[in-house]
């Protein structure tokens, strides 16, 4: 009999906002699987530090690449889905044992996470459970003190890497925008906020519901870089009534 | 001293899906106060049913109006914000006098939530704060089995609310799409889907999260209308390793 991998959700940050299920798990978990970046102690393990039992055993699975290679390189393609393929083998040959395994999952695991490209890997083969979670996003329109949706509204999720003119033509086409991914792509994300018409509408939450928090309207804020856990939030201004 | 206002995020149902903080705070409420339509328990008084103190009380507001009245008529506005400013005036009052009050919101409270309305007219009156949940969308693409979004896939979340040029344009745009607020708006909705292309991948979830979720494919439903609980979700199929 195989156990199950659990591709565990665990919010954007703070403990206290993962699920009760999630809880639950993490805390009875006698295996935990994280990804990281080489060097680091990974961003996922850190939200469950102090959670873990003490008979927990932890599998770090630390990405050959993250921005050393641009994603249109086919190099990084390969490195990632050998990468992929290697974690998965060794999830899988566990579960074979019979032991459960608890994947920590940053936000949503569907929800442009890294787990998504072990599931479509495991799926089928081991049994796999997703538990969902609070999104980064949502965090960070909480953050703001300001309802990201009213009415009507289109919302629409648009990550900084995308092309400028496509990134241009998305944002004009919704009421409220959730901008992921950044990092480097920050002028071009505000020449496509400007071009849209939403710049002066745009706020900047970095860290959403950690403890170094902030947030700013964009406008305000100065260079050409942010840091990961940086979201991008325009407010939809729908009827209410 | 003021108490606060917490609009407690429950989630999508399962009561197991709501946060350590949410599922903290109504445990621990005085006083639980929650929408409801005439007559009915109201969804998410129902989803803390056996969470509740003893001695918590409960403040039921209920809608003067739901789907009597259509949007656009100005009476469902002044019959919505007569409402509103009226469940206010008690919610402040309560808090008044020094207690604390939990508001229970179905999802996300920001994220197309009733208590936006509340929380726009007592912001800056009396202390509230937010707790973030996990969307009726997440459970919804999670209950699934598949990846939401990958990549660069812009998600779009679209009311069946919409006129239908909207709509279709809408979905045209986007990779991913969440439809909700269906009920009623389905034949539309299905002729807009049709219309960007998208009606062969929409998959129907219905009470996500919750014992009698289901889960078929839009094209195989047949009927003009929709529960409220009724998610489309139509997923992207963008650059993976």
């Amino acid at each position: 009999m195989s156990g199950t991998i659990y591709g565990v959700g665990l919010g954007p940050g703070d403990p206290d906002l993962m699920s009760v299920r999630a809880d639950r798990l993490v805390r009875n978990a006698r295996h935990v699987a994280f990804f990281r970046k080489e060097g680091r102690a990974g961003r996922a393990r850190k939200i469950v530090d102090g959670m873990l039992h003490e008979t927990a055993t932890e599998f770090a699975m630390e990405y050959p690449v993250t921005t050393e290679i641009p994603v249109s390189d086919p190099r990084y393609n390969e490195a990632l889905s050998g990468f992929y393929a290697d974690c998965t083998t060794q999830l899988r040959d566990l579960a074979g044992t019979g032991e459960d395994i608890v994947v920590l999952c940053e936000g949503d695991p569907f929800f442009y996470g890294s787990f998504m490209h072990l599931y479509s890997r495991l799926h089928g083969v081991v049994p796999v459970t997703v538990i969902p979670a609070i999104t980064g996003m949502s965090a960070a329109w909480t953050a703001t003190g300001a309802p990201i949706t009213w009415g009507d509204d289109i919302l629409s999720t648009v990550m900084g890497t995308l092309e400028e003119e496509a990134l241009t033509s998305a944002m004009k086409a919704a009421d409220a925008l959730i901008v992921m991914k950044i990092g480097r792509n920050l002028p071009k994300v505000r020449r496509a906020l400007a071009a849209s018409g939403k710049a002066d509408r745009a706020v900047l939450v970095e860290y959403a519901s950690m403890s170094d928090q902030t947030i700013r309207p964009l406008a305000e804020v100065n260079g050409e870089t942010l840091p990961y856990f940086s979201i991008i939030v325009v407010h939809g201004q729908g009827r209410r009534p």
